[in-house]
Protein backbone atom coordinates (compact mmCIF):
# COMPACT_ATOMS: atom_id res chain seq x y z
CA UNK A 1 0.00 0.00 0.00
CA UNK A 2 1.23 3.34 -1.03
CA UNK A 3 1.61 6.36 1.45
CA UNK A 4 -0.97 9.44 1.12
CA UNK A 5 -0.09 12.77 1.12
CA UNK A 6 -1.21 16.14 2.64
CA UNK A 7 -1.90 18.66 0.45
CA UNK A 8 -1.71 22.51 1.73
CA UNK A 9 -4.18 24.57 0.11
CA UNK A 10 -3.87 28.76 0.29
CA UNK A 11 -4.94 31.39 -2.19
CA UNK A 12 -6.75 34.82 -1.08
CA UNK A 13 -10.46 35.24 -0.93
CA UNK A 14 -11.33 35.26 -4.86
CA UNK A 15 -8.40 33.36 -5.95
CA UNK A 16 -11.49 30.73 -6.76
CA UNK A 17 -9.44 27.63 -4.21
CA UNK A 18 -13.28 26.80 -3.46
CA UNK A 19 -14.43 26.29 -6.59
CA UNK A 20 -11.09 24.60 -7.73
CA UNK A 21 -11.45 22.17 -4.91
CA UNK A 22 -15.08 21.43 -5.74
CA UNK A 23 -14.16 20.38 -8.85
CA UNK A 24 -11.49 18.10 -8.10
CA UNK A 25 -13.41 16.05 -5.18
CA UNK A 26 -15.71 15.51 -8.21
CA UNK A 27 -13.03 14.01 -10.28
CA UNK A 28 -11.38 11.88 -7.60
CA UNK A 29 -13.60 11.18 -4.89
CA UNK A 30 -10.49 8.98 -2.76
CA UNK A 31 -9.06 12.47 -2.08
CA UNK A 32 -10.13 13.61 1.68
CA UNK A 33 -10.69 16.83 3.21
CA UNK A 34 -9.28 18.15 6.51
CA UNK A 35 -12.55 19.30 8.73
CA UNK A 36 -11.46 21.87 11.10
CA UNK A 37 -12.33 22.19 14.92
CA UNK A 38 -14.07 24.90 16.06
CA UNK A 39 -15.53 26.26 19.13
CA UNK A 40 -18.22 28.76 18.19
CA UNK A 41 -21.94 28.00 18.11
CA UNK A 42 -22.55 26.69 14.88
CA UNK A 43 -24.78 29.10 12.09
CA UNK A 44 -27.80 28.28 10.26
CA UNK A 45 -27.71 25.81 7.59
CA UNK A 46 -23.63 25.75 8.11
CA UNK A 47 -24.27 21.41 7.84
CA UNK A 48 -20.94 19.41 8.02
CA UNK A 49 -18.18 22.11 7.20
CA UNK A 50 -17.04 21.70 10.65
CA UNK A 51 -16.69 19.87 13.76
CA UNK A 52 -18.34 21.67 16.69
CA UNK A 53 -16.51 20.89 19.64
CA UNK A 54 -16.11 22.58 23.37
CA UNK A 55 -13.24 24.98 24.44
CA UNK A 56 -12.77 22.22 27.12
CA UNK A 57 -11.95 19.49 24.34
CA UNK A 58 -10.71 21.80 21.93
CA UNK A 59 -7.84 22.59 24.66
CA UNK A 60 -7.55 19.13 26.11
CA UNK A 61 -6.58 18.55 22.31
CA UNK A 62 -4.51 20.73 22.25
CA UNK A 63 -2.73 19.51 25.74
CA UNK A 64 -2.22 16.29 24.18
CA UNK A 65 -0.87 17.80 21.02
CA UNK A 66 -4.01 16.20 18.95
CA UNK A 67 -4.39 19.49 17.06
CA UNK A 68 -1.60 20.24 13.41
CA UNK A 69 -2.18 24.25 13.88
CA UNK A 70 -5.04 26.50 15.70
CA UNK A 71 -5.77 30.04 16.49
CA UNK A 72 -7.60 31.99 18.58
CA UNK A 73 -10.36 34.84 16.86
CA UNK A 74 -13.07 37.14 19.31
CA UNK A 75 -12.67 34.50 21.89
CA UNK A 76 -13.20 31.12 20.05
CA UNK A 77 -10.41 28.37 18.84
CA UNK A 78 -10.28 27.30 15.20
CA UNK A 79 -8.00 24.92 14.25
CA UNK A 80 -7.05 20.99 12.36
CA UNK A 81 -7.14 17.78 13.63
CA UNK A 82 -4.02 15.65 13.54
CA UNK A 83 -5.67 12.75 13.34
CA UNK A 84 -7.94 12.17 10.81
CA UNK A 85 -4.70 13.37 8.62
CA UNK A 86 -2.39 10.91 10.17
CA UNK A 87 -5.06 8.15 9.48
CA UNK A 88 -5.67 9.47 5.74
CA UNK A 89 -2.37 9.34 5.25
CA UNK A 90 -1.85 5.90 6.50
CA UNK A 91 -4.79 4.61 4.55
CA UNK A 92 -2.82 5.88 1.62
CA UNK A 93 -5.35 8.10 0.83
CA UNK A 94 -4.56 11.91 -0.01
CA UNK A 95 -5.89 14.94 2.27
CA UNK A 96 -6.23 18.31 1.76
CA UNK A 97 -6.02 21.16 4.37
CA UNK A 98 -7.48 24.61 2.79
CA UNK A 99 -6.08 27.47 4.97
CA UNK A 100 -4.39 30.92 5.12
CA UNK A 101 -0.89 31.45 4.74
CA UNK A 102 -0.36 31.35 8.84
CA UNK A 103 -1.63 28.10 9.10
CA UNK A 104 -0.07 26.52 6.25
CA UNK A 105 3.64 27.67 7.78
CA UNK A 106 2.45 25.68 11.33
CA UNK A 107 1.32 23.16 9.43
CA UNK A 108 4.39 22.74 7.07
CA UNK A 109 6.87 23.34 10.07
CA UNK A 110 4.86 19.89 11.69
CA UNK A 111 4.77 18.02 8.59
CA UNK A 112 7.55 19.13 6.36
CA UNK A 113 6.81 16.34 3.97
CA UNK A 114 3.09 18.09 2.90
CA UNK A 115 2.93 19.65 -0.39
CA UNK A 116 1.82 23.52 -0.23
CA UNK A 117 -0.21 25.11 -3.23
CA UNK A 118 -0.86 28.15 -3.47
CA UNK A 119 -3.93 29.95 -5.91
CA UNK A 120 -3.00 33.14 -7.86
CA UNK A 121 -5.44 35.43 -9.92
CA UNK A 122 -4.00 36.04 -13.09
CA UNK A 123 -2.98 39.87 -11.47
CA UNK A 124 -4.52 41.81 -8.96
CA UNK A 125 -7.02 43.74 -11.21
CA UNK A 126 -8.46 40.37 -11.97
CA UNK A 127 -9.19 39.57 -8.43
CA UNK A 128 -10.14 43.00 -7.88
CA UNK A 129 -12.81 42.45 -10.39
CA UNK A 130 -13.57 39.26 -9.19
CA UNK A 131 -14.39 40.62 -6.19
CA UNK A 132 -16.42 43.56 -7.15
CA UNK A 133 -18.69 41.06 -9.27
CA UNK A 134 -19.38 38.65 -6.59
CA UNK A 135 -21.54 41.46 -4.77
CA UNK A 136 -21.21 39.92 -1.24
CA UNK A 137 -18.71 42.72 0.10
CA UNK A 138 -18.88 46.78 0.38
CA UNK A 139 -15.92 48.51 -1.27
CA UNK A 140 -14.02 48.91 2.02
CA UNK A 141 -14.39 45.34 2.37
CA UNK A 142 -12.90 44.34 -0.97
CA UNK A 143 -9.92 47.10 -0.24
CA UNK A 144 -9.71 44.79 3.40
CA UNK A 145 -9.27 42.11 1.02
CA UNK A 146 -6.95 42.89 -1.63
CA UNK A 147 -4.74 44.36 1.23
CA UNK A 148 -4.64 41.19 2.85
CA UNK A 149 -4.22 39.54 -0.72
CA UNK A 150 -1.33 41.55 -1.10
CA UNK A 151 -0.25 40.37 2.48
CA UNK A 152 -0.39 37.08 1.52
CA UNK A 153 1.02 36.75 -1.87
CA UNK A 154 4.16 38.71 0.21
CA UNK A 155 5.01 35.27 1.62
CA UNK A 156 4.00 32.61 -1.22
CA UNK A 157 7.40 31.66 -1.06
CA UNK A 158 6.94 29.49 1.37
CA UNK A 159 5.10 27.28 -0.94
CA UNK A 160 6.02 24.29 -3.00
CA UNK A 161 4.19 24.86 -5.76
CA UNK A 162 1.71 27.86 -7.59
CA UNK A 163 -1.35 27.65 -9.94
CA UNK A 164 -2.68 30.43 -11.68
CA UNK A 165 -5.80 30.52 -11.83
CA UNK A 166 -6.88 31.75 -15.30
CA UNK A 167 -9.00 28.97 -16.43
CA UNK A 168 -10.82 26.90 -13.91
CA UNK A 169 -10.40 24.03 -15.73
CA UNK A 170 -6.92 24.56 -16.52
CA UNK A 171 -6.35 25.17 -13.15
CA UNK A 172 -8.28 22.18 -11.53
CA UNK A 173 -5.93 20.12 -13.83
CA UNK A 174 -2.91 21.63 -12.50
CA UNK A 175 -3.86 21.51 -8.75
CA UNK A 176 -4.93 17.72 -10.10
CA UNK A 177 -1.40 16.81 -12.02
CA UNK A 178 0.56 17.85 -8.70
CA UNK A 179 -1.44 16.00 -6.50
CA UNK A 180 -0.73 12.50 -9.02
CA UNK A 181 2.68 13.52 -9.55
CA UNK A 182 3.35 13.51 -6.19
CA UNK A 183 2.25 10.05 -5.50
CA UNK A 184 4.78 8.88 -8.21
CA UNK A 185 7.39 10.00 -5.68
CA UNK A 186 9.90 7.00 -4.61
CA UNK A 187 9.03 7.44 -0.73
CA UNK A 188 5.20 7.06 -1.35
CA UNK A 189 5.77 4.05 -3.35
CA UNK A 190 8.60 2.43 -1.42
CA UNK A 191 6.81 -0.46 0.30
CA UNK A 192 5.32 -1.47 -3.26
CA UNK A 193 8.04 -1.69 -4.71
CA UNK A 194 10.16 -3.39 -2.62
CA UNK A 195 7.25 -5.67 -2.11
CA UNK A 196 7.48 -6.33 -5.89
CA UNK A 197 11.31 -6.58 -6.20
CA UNK B 1 10.38 34.11 -18.63
CA UNK B 2 10.21 30.69 -16.36
CA UNK B 3 12.79 28.23 -16.06
CA UNK B 4 13.27 25.24 -17.12
CA UNK B 5 14.30 21.96 -15.30
CA UNK B 6 16.73 19.51 -15.97
CA UNK B 7 15.18 15.83 -16.15
CA UNK B 8 17.24 12.65 -15.64
CA UNK B 9 15.28 8.86 -16.68
CA UNK B 10 16.91 6.33 -15.77
CA UNK B 11 15.71 2.31 -16.29
CA UNK B 12 16.67 -0.86 -17.21
CA UNK B 13 16.66 -2.48 -20.50
CA UNK B 14 13.67 -3.49 -21.74
CA UNK B 15 11.80 -1.00 -19.03
CA UNK B 16 10.46 0.57 -22.34
CA UNK B 17 11.73 4.75 -21.36
CA UNK B 18 12.95 5.19 -25.12
CA UNK B 19 9.59 4.17 -25.73
CA UNK B 20 7.72 5.96 -23.44
CA UNK B 21 10.16 9.09 -24.23
CA UNK B 22 9.70 9.19 -27.80
CA UNK B 23 6.08 9.61 -27.23
CA UNK B 24 7.02 12.21 -24.79
CA UNK B 25 8.71 14.16 -27.19
CA UNK B 26 5.39 13.98 -30.10
CA UNK B 27 3.52 15.09 -27.70
CA UNK B 28 5.83 18.22 -26.14
CA UNK B 29 8.33 19.12 -28.57
CA UNK B 30 9.46 21.95 -26.73
CA UNK B 31 11.13 19.49 -24.37
CA UNK B 32 14.94 19.51 -25.42
CA UNK B 33 16.89 15.79 -25.36
CA UNK B 34 20.43 16.35 -24.01
CA UNK B 35 22.77 14.78 -26.91
CA UNK B 36 25.64 12.94 -25.09
CA UNK B 37 29.65 13.33 -26.51
CA UNK B 38 31.24 10.48 -27.39
CA UNK B 39 34.83 10.00 -29.02
CA UNK B 40 33.98 6.40 -30.52
CA UNK B 41 33.96 6.34 -34.26
CA UNK B 42 30.69 6.88 -35.46
CA UNK B 43 28.57 4.01 -36.56
CA UNK B 44 27.11 3.10 -40.00
CA UNK B 45 23.54 5.27 -39.90
CA UNK B 46 23.84 6.67 -36.29
CA UNK B 47 23.17 10.05 -37.19
CA UNK B 48 22.85 12.68 -34.67
CA UNK B 49 22.21 10.62 -31.40
CA UNK B 50 25.51 11.75 -30.48
CA UNK B 51 27.89 14.81 -30.69
CA UNK B 52 31.32 13.02 -32.23
CA UNK B 53 34.25 14.59 -30.86
CA UNK B 54 38.18 13.73 -30.33
CA UNK B 55 39.55 12.74 -27.14
CA UNK B 56 41.78 16.44 -27.15
CA UNK B 57 38.15 18.06 -27.25
CA UNK B 58 36.61 15.76 -24.78
CA UNK B 59 40.10 16.20 -22.04
CA UNK B 60 39.77 19.78 -22.71
CA UNK B 61 36.14 20.00 -22.13
CA UNK B 62 36.56 17.70 -18.59
CA UNK B 63 39.44 20.42 -17.54
CA UNK B 64 36.86 23.33 -18.01
CA UNK B 65 34.33 21.54 -15.71
CA UNK B 66 32.15 21.91 -18.94
CA UNK B 67 30.84 17.85 -18.40
CA UNK B 68 27.88 16.88 -16.09
CA UNK B 69 29.28 13.24 -16.07
CA UNK B 70 31.39 11.04 -17.79
CA UNK B 71 32.57 7.39 -17.88
CA UNK B 72 35.10 5.38 -19.80
CA UNK B 73 34.61 2.48 -21.54
CA UNK B 74 37.17 0.19 -24.10
CA UNK B 75 39.49 3.93 -24.19
CA UNK B 76 36.75 5.37 -25.18
CA UNK B 77 34.65 8.45 -23.29
CA UNK B 78 31.21 9.33 -22.97
CA UNK B 79 29.66 11.99 -20.92
CA UNK B 80 26.73 14.66 -20.94
CA UNK B 81 27.94 18.50 -21.69
CA UNK B 82 26.83 20.82 -19.39
CA UNK B 83 26.50 23.72 -21.65
CA UNK B 84 23.21 21.97 -23.53
CA UNK B 85 21.42 21.87 -20.42
CA UNK B 86 22.27 25.26 -18.58
CA UNK B 87 20.94 26.94 -21.80
CA UNK B 88 18.13 25.11 -22.04
CA UNK B 89 17.23 26.07 -18.57
CA UNK B 90 17.82 29.23 -18.68
CA UNK B 91 15.24 29.83 -21.88
CA UNK B 92 12.94 28.08 -20.04
CA UNK B 93 12.92 24.66 -21.55
CA UNK B 94 13.00 20.93 -19.82
CA UNK B 95 15.57 18.94 -20.90
CA UNK B 96 15.82 15.17 -20.73
CA UNK B 97 19.24 13.59 -19.55
CA UNK B 98 18.32 9.41 -20.75
CA UNK B 99 21.37 7.76 -18.06
CA UNK B 100 21.94 4.90 -16.10
CA UNK B 101 22.05 4.96 -12.27
CA UNK B 102 25.97 5.98 -12.16
CA UNK B 103 25.49 8.31 -14.43
CA UNK B 104 22.21 9.85 -12.60
CA UNK B 105 24.07 10.33 -9.19
CA UNK B 106 26.77 12.10 -10.60
CA UNK B 107 24.82 14.67 -12.30
CA UNK B 108 22.44 14.53 -9.34
CA UNK B 109 25.67 15.57 -7.41
CA UNK B 110 26.63 18.58 -9.40
CA UNK B 111 22.45 19.80 -10.22
CA UNK B 112 20.45 18.98 -7.06
CA UNK B 113 17.96 20.86 -8.61
CA UNK B 114 17.49 18.28 -11.58
CA UNK B 115 14.61 15.81 -11.23
CA UNK B 116 15.31 12.13 -11.46
CA UNK B 117 12.82 9.90 -13.02
CA UNK B 118 13.60 5.78 -12.79
CA UNK B 119 11.46 3.41 -15.18
CA UNK B 120 10.39 0.40 -13.78
CA UNK B 121 9.00 -3.15 -15.42
CA UNK B 122 5.46 -4.24 -13.54
CA UNK B 123 7.61 -7.37 -12.35
CA UNK B 124 10.85 -9.16 -12.77
CA UNK B 125 8.85 -12.22 -15.20
CA UNK B 126 7.63 -9.12 -17.42
CA UNK B 127 10.83 -7.69 -17.99
CA UNK B 128 12.52 -11.20 -18.65
CA UNK B 129 9.53 -11.82 -21.20
CA UNK B 130 9.98 -8.39 -23.01
CA UNK B 131 13.62 -9.01 -23.52
CA UNK B 132 13.11 -12.67 -24.55
CA UNK B 133 10.19 -11.49 -27.32
CA UNK B 134 12.75 -8.42 -28.55
CA UNK B 135 14.51 -11.00 -30.04
CA UNK B 136 17.76 -9.09 -30.19
CA UNK B 137 19.52 -10.75 -26.93
CA UNK B 138 21.29 -14.41 -26.85
CA UNK B 139 19.73 -16.12 -23.42
CA UNK B 140 22.97 -15.79 -21.54
CA UNK B 141 22.88 -11.68 -22.64
CA UNK B 142 19.45 -11.28 -21.27
CA UNK B 143 20.68 -13.10 -18.02
CA UNK B 144 23.01 -10.19 -17.76
CA UNK B 145 20.50 -7.80 -18.42
CA UNK B 146 18.36 -9.07 -15.68
CA UNK B 147 21.18 -9.15 -13.38
CA UNK B 148 22.20 -5.51 -14.31
CA UNK B 149 18.69 -4.99 -14.00
CA UNK B 150 18.14 -5.88 -10.26
CA UNK B 151 21.39 -3.94 -9.36
CA UNK B 152 19.93 -1.66 -10.39
CA UNK B 153 16.77 -1.46 -9.23
CA UNK B 154 18.55 -2.14 -5.96
CA UNK B 155 19.90 1.61 -6.03
CA UNK B 156 16.09 3.13 -6.57
CA UNK B 157 15.75 4.95 -3.75
CA UNK B 158 18.04 7.60 -5.12
CA UNK B 159 15.12 8.72 -7.31
CA UNK B 160 12.81 11.20 -6.68
CA UNK B 161 9.71 9.64 -9.00
CA UNK B 162 9.24 5.85 -10.04
CA UNK B 163 6.82 5.53 -12.88
CA UNK B 164 5.62 1.81 -13.56
CA UNK B 165 5.52 1.12 -17.17
CA UNK B 166 2.44 -1.16 -17.44
CA UNK B 167 0.36 0.00 -19.91
CA UNK B 168 2.61 2.14 -22.30
CA UNK B 169 -0.32 5.59 -22.60
CA UNK B 170 -0.25 5.64 -18.96
CA UNK B 171 3.47 5.51 -18.54
CA UNK B 172 4.18 8.39 -21.00
CA UNK B 173 1.20 10.55 -19.14
CA UNK B 174 2.61 9.80 -15.45
CA UNK B 175 6.06 11.11 -16.93
CA UNK B 176 4.55 14.26 -18.35
CA UNK B 177 3.02 14.59 -15.11
CA UNK B 178 5.81 14.89 -13.51
CA UNK B 179 7.43 17.15 -15.88
CA UNK B 180 4.56 19.59 -16.01
CA UNK B 181 3.82 19.92 -12.10
CA UNK B 182 7.38 20.78 -11.88
CA UNK B 183 7.11 23.61 -13.88
CA UNK B 184 4.65 24.93 -11.34
CA UNK B 185 7.08 24.91 -8.62
CA UNK B 186 7.41 28.35 -6.83
CA UNK B 187 11.17 28.41 -7.52
CA UNK B 188 10.63 28.02 -11.26
CA UNK B 189 7.69 30.55 -11.33
CA UNK B 190 9.21 32.84 -9.10
CA UNK B 191 9.92 36.15 -11.76
CA UNK B 192 6.92 35.81 -13.34
CA UNK B 193 5.29 35.87 -9.85
CA UNK B 194 7.69 39.22 -8.87
CA UNK B 195 6.79 40.55 -12.20
CA UNK B 196 3.22 40.10 -12.10
CA UNK B 197 2.64 40.89 -8.21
Amino acid sequence: MSKGNLIIVSGPSGSGKDTILNELFKLHPDIEFSISNVTRKRREGEGDKYHFITKEEFLRLLDDDMMLEYNEYLGNFYGTPRLPVEKAIEAGHDIIVEIDVNGAEKIKKKMPQAISIFILPPSMEILQNRLKRRGTETDDQIDDRLTQAKNEIARISQYDYVVFNDELSDAVKDVEMIILSNRMKYKNQQQTIERKF
